[in-house]
């Protein structure tokens, strides 16, 4: 069966998803390129990125490419399509990716205000959904077809499905680095109660790389 | 000069210290046992806590060794010391460790409620603190003469610590697992503001070692 997944997600050691301070310079917040050092110099991420060659391989970069394997639609967060808050002012907002993003498929935006689809290069299609998190998976999973659908973020996003128990699996990358403030994953989120386990732990030099996956009952304690 | 230290403080991966639930056959807490799968097997461990020959070298082992080396005193929180709470109801609790506990220096326990020094075999006095962790520091800082000072635990007392800026050197051991709830160490403390840096990160297959230092000044954002 399709399966909803959070790939390549990136967690510092004090267990922020996101720097503070997104803004049009920070896409990622402060600290957020930090984050992501193991993703950034991959053969993956500069292929689907700037549609370059070369790039690392190895643990990061198998990790980066499992991310986009057998994905047939994506849900953001509003905050992850860009840095424009409230109403929309006008569609000159296309997302921070230019003319061809790197999705390929069709992407579901959570927002509060509604926009017509948006049609771009190369197969990525944003469709803004105003109906919540459950509109999104059933809208997303009509759409991949028999497909996964990935949860590319940001923390509140992930946060909404996972306390409904909706995401079967997330790979988190947790990178050492501190960046003391931020989006914190995990705050007040029992993923052991809601039934996750750790079920792989692989290290690079860069970022310990783990998969968490929802299991057919909750655990108990030891 | 001499440092203050805390080491071979293991967090899930959910950023928690220690299980919910600790008592007197969970002085781990529920989930703490998983926890330390790290540390356990260890010929260091191994030898300080049972005095047995053998257990586990490599990276995890290298590890808890340092965490011995050049300490010349402890403080631990009351939680660490023993499951009571409240005043002393007689001198009978004398720690988790039986009669000659593998701390071997003096041990300045933080409590609410004073109690006469406890001497036990094998070198480790504990004493008492009713003054406040500067007090427990001072005292320890004398006691060590000149050697480090270790902080034991637990997360409430590392936080108190930190928060302070009084710690110079973490090694914090991130497991492959996930608790759910306990007390998390990170939550509402900004240790980039306070001047910390991860200055090394080795990953064991049992868990990830990360070491954080309290940089001379402050660092800024990126």
């Amino acid at each position: 069966m399709a399966r909803v997944r959070v790939e390549g997600f990136t967690l510092s050691l004090d267990g922020y998803g996101a720097g503070p301070g997104q803004d049009l310079a920070h896409p990622l917040g402060e600290g957020g390129t930090e984050l992501h050092q193991w993703l950034l110099p991959t053969r993956t991420f500069q292929r689907a990125l700037f549609g370059n060659e070369g790039g690392t391989t190895g643990v990061d970069d198998d990790f980066a490419a499992r991310g986009f394997r057998n994905v047939g639609a994506w849900i953001l967060g509003r905050n992850m399509f860009g840095p424009v808050r409230g109403p929309w002012p006008d569609e000159s907002w296309k997302g921070w990716w230019g003319d061809s993003p790197p999705y390929h498929v069709p992407v579901f935006v959570l927002t509060h205000h509604a926009r017509p689809d948006l049609a771009m290069a190369g197969g990525t299609t944003f469709h803004f959904v105003t109906g919540g998190i459950h509109e999104a998976l059933a809208r997303a999973r009509e759409a991949a077809a028999g497909k996964d659908v990935r949860i590319g973020g940001g923390p509140a996003t992930i946060r909404q499905y996972l306390r409904e128990g909706l995401v079967d699996e997330l790979h988190l990358a947790i990178a050492p680095v501190l960046l003391g403030r931020g989006e914190a994953l995990f705050e007040g989120l029992d993923l052991r109660a809601l039934g996750y386990a750790c079920v792989a732990s692989v290290a690079s030099d860069k970022a310990t790389h783990v998969v968490l996956r929802r299991q057919a009952r909750p655990q108990g304690g030891d």
